[in-house]
């Protein structure tokens, strides 16, 4: 293929981007599609049937996953996956997921009418959850497909409404044995373009970005017990005064993240005080930490780092700590051969691409453990997402999509 | 009047205080009279009966307040005032409050019937309000005595219901004229016994606290805006967190406390974060902050230090801070020679007296501004108050009854 073929081309991405927003569109101008309900299953056939127009071979899976396939010529069996996710978080932005999705479906059918039929076979996928919104599970469309979750993890989590994710799925038809199961072991690479979801890029005035890796995630919650009291009549030096304790906790920690390499990402986002009233000492306080970074050995470090603040200021200041570790995700790195692909592609497409880490979780961290994958990351304006206030320009779109023909092309054609 | 007759006495005060409890019960073991309520009336008039029932010429004034009065033999113009007040936080103690107009109307039924009639005159008063818990005011019951307040100041504040100061004080017949202006100028002295509130005499094994003063309090609420956003890809140093920059400022106002005489008290008891997410970095944050002590300049070089504090650390955090000060009153020494009658009354009932400086206000904080003003604690279990766990054992109310009818005998015989 000729690279001038390629960026000649007007894709059309924003106004599918457009049209897709349509579907569980909200009044404040976002989306929201929680996995499995009307809204998202609407989205998902609407997909399916544009893949068809596209020219691409649909099929769902059991889990409700949906691909539009263009057989290689040479290796059929070897599956090239492009894609993301559609579902979106409560009055979502439209960008977030639908990106991914629409792009490679754009970049396979582009690919088609310019190139002809590839050797390996080409993929484009919408996944069927990501976000965790309606469910208390992430990845579950992608976890199915590299064999993190089966089947039978969908009889315990349940929505608000104690609807559970099994019944969703026999709601729309999935679950059921009537499609195919999701386990693949056929992908040779999967990839994944995606809104940045920072400023990174914004800042550095670039328009591609090549994810090298995906932090690590872990969340905790920190409850301090300490002694309710009288604000005036209570000696400064006989309280047990847990929003003291927990502020002084929140100051060192914050300290000690600026010490860490860059990637280290901790925040403090969620704090009650109970009984939180002005002119009473607090009895009880509790608070999120949620650190993240790449390399699984920094994240382990931060814990021990966590619970020596948490325990020393706790005993200086007389109150009874609890830590909970409630949430714990593995870094995964990206494939180094896809990334140089990926960053030759870029600069092919006249972008000089940046290397990011990503904070954010998406669903090539899953794909990525098992089969080699890759993200291309476009900017988004202000590092805005999950918000209707998300949004990328049609020229950055553009790019996205062509560097993403471009690697699809190295590695298929 | 010999010591010995008054340290024999039983005062029966546990019995009266008990008594009192039953207006306005609630389920838990406490007691709610919120001011012109139908409880709190219920108990004013039950007061001004067991005041009669005691010997006692009663009145109300327009206000509410009900004073019971034995007349003075040499100059009944100069009126020795003693009491407190009979309203209560919601699901407050029997004794905050309660114990001092009781104790104030048995001590003068115990000097009337040990010692006859008083050269000066003595009253017992129940203040109709101090609580502040129904309207969005204090000390209204003693500063329309003091003149601080006047009837035109019961338009404004309007209760949880949206009903006026001014309307609840006519579903109960005051403020129409009815009763006489409630403004004095006869008052020579006036006493008040509380429960202490906090554990100084609990800890000092002591009886009988004299209050030397009472603190001035400010209280503030610290708004920090910055920037809300994603907790996993927006890189440290490019944070607005106002969580990060309130717990270094809590953090180190704390510190700054330590460093101040021991009567200081320094608060930060509610606390409110925006979105209040985990995984979201804090838009918003407000923090109250409360600060005593009983020197006003202490207070307004603290208020500087709260100041300088906020800035700097806000400034250097990428918040933007407001600070609101919403209320200030300020601080008030009781009388000395009160204090000092009081303290060789209290010798004489056998007990060690300890000075303390409140941290909670008390009606002798308003009165005491006009009048010569003096308080006596004494102990308060796990200096526990506002709450139905409120309890003193009766040996020490009875001590704390006596040592007030002396301090009565000394100033009015």
């Amino acid at each position: 293929m000729e690279h001038q073929q390629l960026s000649a081309a007007n894709i059309g991405i924003s106004d599918d981007i457009q049209w897709l927003s349509q579907f569980g569109a909200s009044a404040s101008g976002g989306v929201t599609r929680l996995l499995y309900t009307k809204e998202w299953m609407d989205a998902q056939l609407a997909v399916k049937k544009k893949m068809e127009a596209f020219g691409l071979e649909t099929a769902f899976d059991d889990v409700g996953n949906v691909f539009g396939r263009l057989n290689g010529t040479e290796s059929p069996d070897e599956v090239i996956l492009t894609g993301s996710h559609i579902d979106t978080v409560i009055d979502g932005g439209k960008y977030d997921g639908a990106f991914g999705v629409l792009a490679g479906m754009l970049a396979i059918r582009h690919l088609h009418e310019t190139c002809g039929r590839p050797k390996k076979t080409l993929e484009a996928v919408s996944l069927c959850e990501e976000e965790g919104s309606r469910f208390p599970i992430t990845y579950w469309g992608s976890g199915n497909i590299t064999g993190a979750f089966s089947l039978s993890d969908a009889e315990t989590p349940k929505d608000a409404s104690g609807i559970s994710l099994r019944e969703a799925m026999r709601q729309n038809g999935f679950g059921a044995g009537r499609y195919p199961a999701p386990l693949r072991t056929d992908i040779k690479a999967f990839l994944e373009i995606h809104i940045e979801q920072g400023q990174t890029l914004e800042r550095s005035g670039k328009d591609i970005g090549i994810v090298t890796g995906i932090a690590g995630q872990r969340r905790y919650t920190v409850t301090l017990d300490g002694e309710c009291n009288h604000a005036g009549t209570t000696s400064m030096k006989w309280r047990k005064d847990p929003l003291a304790a927990g502020s002084s906790i929140i100051h060192e920690l914050m300290l000690s993240a600026e010490r860490q390499p860059e990637e280290l990402r901790l925040t403090c986002g969620k704090m009650t005080v109970e009984p939180n009233m002005a002119n009473v000492i607090p009895g009880r306080i509790q608070f999120s930490v949620d650190i993240r970074h790449p390399e699984e050995d920094v994240l382990a470090a931060f814990h021990q780092k966590l619970v020596s603040i948490v325990e020393n200021i706790s005993r200086s200041k007389g109150v009874r700590p609890v830590i909970d570790e409630y949430m714990r995700i593995e870094p995964v790195q990206m494939n180094q051969t896809l990334t140089r692909t990926a960053a030759e592609a870029a600069k092919e497409q006249g972008a000089d691409p940046e290397k990011i880490v990503s904070g954010a979780g998406h669903d090539a961290q899953m794909l990525g453990r098992t089969f080699p994958a890759c993200m291309l990351f476009v900017p988004s304006r202000g590092g805005i997402s999950h918000s209707p206030l998300e949004f990328t320009p049609a020229h950055q779109l553009e790019t996205g999509v062509l560097t993403l023909a471009n690697v699809l092309h190295k590695l298929a054609y």
